[in-house]
């Protein structure tokens, strides 16, 4: 048996892809929730698009080194511009009341700060992966956040997106019988000069970056918490890339159930963002699992497969989970992936490091 | 650029691939190399048709426990029933001049034993792996066949199957730039009551048996010896089938030159043979990898994309190894793939074992 198109999007209507599911309905009754986005850089440039296609969110200020660049997209966005903020003013954004959350897309050791200075703004934080740098400070951002009863989201956007929600899905349900074992790795083939292999705003290498979404995917395709963990870590090319950060990351996981979980990571080589699943009773795979869109989900189980590229363009990912958080905000919920799960990925990460001898 | 067939084939015939190489030419001159098959299982069904393929090497001999089956066997092979053996009278084949080597293809445990009375009975041996239950009884095999003067060869067919030797190939071309990371898998959903679930028979469970494949395609792929080995192993179905072996294993793997690489095996659910390496300037997989037929390789590396299915059939892989084992005896060659080759192999899974915590 082969699943049609219209069984899929039936499927993805149930159960427990519905728990995670995007708030599609117009909230017409309700102001859109304002986002001051904090650091204009390449994942703001999916978040802004993104934000512009959801029913409840809008771009309402702008927090910039670059006034220029600023000033552009805030023409564009329609934002006024006596809502562009600098790094060193941008407390005064506790006065704009056309900004309810933030939007955290900084280098990763900047998070806490920033994350710490919109809480004590009163303002609601949405802060991308990894969540911070350190534990220390992934632990002083929820206090912060819960001091000033703000919300806090850390940006899983895989955790709103329809081809890993489906795998979740099929797991759940049973499809795959009991799940024995995993593979997921996620990497790329970094070029020099980026503030990512820079240990002070980075935090961390690959791990930090990209193996963090093989790790969160371990987690959620199981549902469970990773019980033990060991890795290596190595650096192979003495390019000048990796003086500070590690090249490459291989770890594996023992979760409660016994589900075993073997990952890998890389800035030195081109690797797709994949996770496959293998079940007493079948397999399901996504092949590419991580990226903007392009998403593909292949399963073989008790007669049934599945091949379904997930049509969905970027920025779909961005909309849905600013969609969910500001319905959040709008209706006094707790976010799917709070600080918490960011919380918890930061200490898995550190296991990893301490494994492989790393010390951060 | 897509590699054509004819540039497939080519790159086939250079390089590294021919040190491996089966020895295709027909060695009209020489008397085909005879042999005994020890053990009538499902492997030697494989492994007689396999070498009625061969052009050096013929089926003289059978060893059983079932008269009935053997006399079968035999005629079909053309084997005189003189040439039959049991288990009892086996040494008796010393005095069987038609019977120059050996085909141990009995349960793990017993390969020591029958290696070893091969040898003393001047036979050479090709073993079938796990090299044996246990690193002892791999070393006594080795110090049996070296008195004896016999050679050993253990039945690592990937060793002789074109699509592993050009994944090898490709590698060592610098096709793939420097190779980074590698994951490898290879299990199966077991049946219940299987000799492979029985400790003293097997020595450990879906390691020893497929885990082993993925072992030691991470070494043939990266050239290299493993330095780090770390571990986990569980077992998840309490039905009865897991009350002696494993039945999860996850491992990753550190080597010299910082290639790391990631491993699953189950006996718990179905799970292709797979590997997939990632360097600089692509990626190369085997999809299946280690399947007696219809393997694949894809590749993507610097504007190549190679997508080449291996028509050839089963038993295909058994009549390369034959051929290269029979050439080596009849030129008084060393084997690619020598009981040393196993030795390494058997004191990796007793170290990945060692890191699971399992006592072997």
């Amino acid at each position: 048996m082969t699943l049609t198109r219209r069984d899929f999007a039936k499927l993805g209507a149930l159960g427990l892809a519905a728990q995670f599911a995007p708030q599609l309905h117009a909230q017409a009754n309700k102001k859109k929730i304002g986002y001051a986005i904090i650091g204009l850089g390449r994942i703001a440039g999916h978040f802004m698009p993104g934000i512009r296609n959801t029913t409840n969110s809008q771009v309402t200020a702008l927090v910039s080194g670059h006034r220029d660049k600023a000033e552009r997209l805030a023409d564009q966005y329609g934002v006024p511009h006596s809502s562009i903020y600098s790094y060193d003013d941008f407390d005064r954004i506790a006065e704009n009341k056309a900004v309810d959350a933030v939007y955290v897309a900084l280098p990763n050791s900047m998070h806490a700060e920033y994350t710490i200075r919109a809480a004590k703004a009163g303002k609601h934080v949405l802060c991308e992966k990894p969540m911070a740098a350190s534990v220390a400070d992934a632990e002083a951002m929820i206090a912060a956040c819960k001091a000033a009863n703000v919300k806090l989201m850390i940006a899983y956007r895989c955790h709103y997106e329809p081809t890993n929600l489906k795998a979740v899905q099929l797991i759940r349900q049973g499809a795959l019988g009991q799940v024995q074992a995993i593979e997921s790795q996620f990497g790329f083939n970094i070029a020099p000069g980026e503030w990512r292999l820079n240990r002070k705003l980075a935090g961390g290498g690959p791990l930090y970056d990209v193996g963090i979404y093989s790790l969160n995917a371990c987690r959620y395709l199981t549902g469970e918490e990773p019980a033990h963990i060991a890795a290596f870590a190595s650096v192979i090319d003495h390019d000048g890339r990796f003086n500070e950060v590690e090249e490459n990351v291989s770890w594996t996981m023992k979760f409660p159930s016994g589900i075993v979980a073997s990952c890998n990571t890389t800035y030195g080589a081109p690797m797709e963002g994949f996770f496959r699943v293998h079940g007493s009773k079948g397999t399901l795979e996504a092949a590419p699992a991580f990226n903007y869109d392009g998403l593909r989900l292949i399963a073989d189980f008790a007669g049934t497969h599945i091949d379904k590229p997930n049509p969905a363009k970027d920025p779909y990912q961005f909309t849905a989970q600013a969609e969910h958080f500001s319905h959040c905000i709008q209706n006094g919920l707790a976010p799917k992936t709070p600080g918490e799960e960011g919380l918890r990925d930061m200490r898995y990460i550190a296991q990893i490091y301490h494994s492989a001898g790393i010390d951060i």
